[in-house]
């Protein structure tokens, strides 16, 4: 996956945890994903088609994270993992998404976004059909961490 | 969601599997889905884009029903769920939403693939972030059954 494609998910997560949450957040060293399980307790994920390339971007939080996240999003303190946190993960997969789209049009490359789905649970088996392998983005916040898994690879 | 995708996962779903693994399947009646789990044990997920709706498609597989249709499709006889199993759902999600995107093209409705996804294991909460319902196309075969849920929906 080129450098554009990562720069534009840093870019897009900390404009949406930014503005959505008032949460600084961090980007680490982007690295391969070493296994194939779910690495925080809400994940999302979403799909992007296109001509010219497609696969899948998974956002996946630390329960301490998620909770200060969701909290100053809906402006109500969420002590655990609730369904309306759940659903604002799929929210937020769904806003970073978009943003990266933009970003990844501006290089040539259209893609279209299905509908976010969530997994709850940390450690769910998740395996990716693609040629390509996915890369983490690690972010560090002071409300504890989340990921950004992306991978974007041409067609056929 | 309409008639014709319901159809056309239908039709796309009966040729992949009669012309890959040679088996019969029945469908039977179309309903909403009554819960967030996973259905069998092994389950693939792929995501549509497209300018006029979006969605994903699911696929979820009783395992004496996924392992004779890998045995079939491999040309090698699968007793229990491995990693190859598990790739084949997801060549076999890959290939069910190609077909129904064709028949689905015909009504006019242009839609992008993701790159398939694939859970291990029954009973995993996957929670769909959309507005529409889930639709269960449940189907029978002489060696057990499998599920395909879908969930396309207008954007936006």
């Amino acid at each position: 996956m080129n450098a554009d494609f990562v720069n534009a998910f840093v870019d897009a997560t900390t404009n949406v945890l930014g503005t959505m949450a008032s949460l600084k957040c961090v980007a680490g060293k982007p690295h391969l994903k070493p296994d194939k399980l779910t690495w925080g307790v809400v994940t999302g994920i979403i799909g992007m088609g296109g001509e010219k390339v497609n696969g899948n971007m998974i956002v996946s939080f630390e329960e301490s994270c998620i909770l200060k996240v969701v909290s100053a999003m809906l402006m109500e303190e969420f002590p655990t993992v609730t369904p309306e946190v759940v659903d604002a993960v799929g929210e937020i997969t769904n806003m970073i998404c978009g943003g990266a789209k933009s970003k990844i049009a501006e290089k040539g490359y259209n893609i279209s976004m299905a509908t976010p789905i969530m997994i709850a649970g940390k450690g769910v088996e998740v395996v990716q059909f693609s040629k390509s392998p996915v890369i983490v983005i690690p972010f560090k916040t002071d409300s504890g961490g989340f990921v950004v898994e992306a991978n974007i690879a041409p067609q056929g």
